[in-house]
């Protein structure tokens, strides 16, 4: 769905704080390892059963508080058609909770092979004449190191399914800056032309732009550059990023952007002392939903 | 695999060109798209077992004239979980027939998030305590915006598994130019400077880039710039690249870069007269491979 919905989502519930799901193995607590391990053995089958059941159990835990979740991609590939299988499954628990999908996948190729990327993500693949809905998430995280031949397949689905992507302009990470930050011919970074041509590419309501929490100098200079582009922010929590930094992602009316955070969430059971927090996963995470809710909360406009 | 090895087939074989493996349901001949719904129905199973079937053919006929496959993943997550198992299945039988196998994913993501890619296709994940392949192929494609961290964890990889990866530098497509040409300062395009850091990220046998055959120019000058660099060539066929424009990706002796085609391999039954050509779809991509072959044996140093 377009950022006209996400942006509803977080006013009814009051939180631009997105739920990331990036389970690797090591955060699924102790008794749902017993359990999948008891059901199917060490196997990949049941690797795959246990990031289902944390990630579902996240979801109940904090579904009326959040407005989003961000499943990565990755840590499901990396458990093979298992994994995906469960990223398969928490994308439609996700909705079935009402919650807004965004696929973190940063998907970039040429022209044809986007097209089969959206089709798989946004929009839909044709199987034998029919036109069948894949996995069919809200949003996507695109690349745009190809130009626009490698976004405006997916821009074009936005448009036509009422969907949206976040290309990457500056990324949350230690050395973002490689390419990033160079400085052009003419002045300013490519981060900045980036910034400038996602501009030209696509409607507000569909086009956003992943901005790290960070860098909080460039995300106040790329809010500047962008009034009405609405902003993925990563980097939250685990990664470094506090409310104090991501103060100016945000419009002046407090809306237009979402901050993610994963490992922060997901693993808050495991800095408490009680031996068995793990069994209260979901209480813990909701915890954290909440700290990080009202931390940002403080930080913006309501 | 390490690119000595991708060398070493390439020797063997006496042929630099490498089958794309994008395997679209519109390029799955008639006769392989009956057996497949009068066994599954018009579903996505049909779809999975339509893909691998075409793939299987292709490899069977071809296997002992090519050194490697590219499957592009994009064509197998468009058909969901089923398009996946195709893609576990085509690179399993690809290896069973002795060749080497370049995913071309384009993934690239911030440090632990390649961790997790690297898990996926070159490396192991843990399952339990247990180190698992999971689809181990010998090659990928990464994506190079956000800088070392994400490519450095496939990079580790590959030292420590003998794989390789290739990063994209100067791609195919029409609107590549639109980041990858800016001019930067201090002199030089962004692909240049791309270039450069690649040859300080890791050694020629692992790490090699990515470089379009409809850039000729691009190609003879990014080899000047990186001689022991092995390239990964696509474009050439359906894309419009030709023999004559891909004559500077090769080293002086006439290693050093494979060549792929996709379309014009998996389609070329397509392009016959006879309305049931594509009962030998296998017999027309030989021919066609064959073909392509002598073509770019004719412009590199045998």
């Amino acid at each position: 769905m377009s950022f006209k919905i996400l942006q509803e989502k977080i006013s009814a519930k009051n939180n631009p704080a997105v739920m990331g799901l990036d389970p690797k193995l090591e955060f699924v607590p102790e008794h749902i390892i017993s359990e999948v391990t008891d059901e199917f053995g060490r196997t990949r089958r049941a690797a795959g059963e246990a990031i289902f059941r944390l990630n579902k159990g996240l979801i109940d835990a904090c579904h009326d508080l959040i407005p989003a979740v961000k499943p990565q991609s990755a840590y499901y590939e990396m458990y093979g058609l298992e994994g995906l299988n469960a990223l398969y499954r928490t994308v439609e628990y996700a909705k079935s909770k009402g919650l807004y999908v965004i696929l973190d996948a940063k998907r970039g190729d040429i022209g044809a092979t986007c097209e089969a990327y959206s089709a798989a993500y946004l929009g839909e693949s044709a199987v034998f004449g029919e036109s069948v809905k894949i996995l069919g998430c809200d949003c996507l995280t695109v690349n745009p190191y190809l130009g626009i031949d490698g976004v405006k397949p997916f821009i074009d689905d936005c448009v036509k399914f009422d969907k949206a992507v976040f290309v990457l302009v500056k990324t949350s990470n230690e050395s973002s800056g490689d390419f990033q930050d160079v400085k052009i011919e003419g002045g300013g970074t490519l981060y900045q032309k980036v910034a400038r041509e996602i501009l030209n590419w696509g409607s507000c309501e569909h086009v956003g732009a992943v901005v790290g929490a960070t860098y909080p100098e460039q995300l106040r200079e790329l809010r500047e550059m962008m009034p009405g582009t609405f902003f993925l922010v990563p980097g939250f929590g685990a990664q470094g990023g506090a409310a104090e930094d991501i103060k100016h992602a945000f419009k002046p009316d407090g809306g237009g952007a979402v901050v993610n955070s994963a490992r922060a969430i997901m693993c808050a059971y495991q800095k408490q002392d009680a031996p068995d927090a793990g069994l209260e996963f979901g209480r813990w995470a909701r915890e954290e939903v909440v700290r990080m809710r009202d931390a940002i909360n403080g930080v913006r406009k309501l």
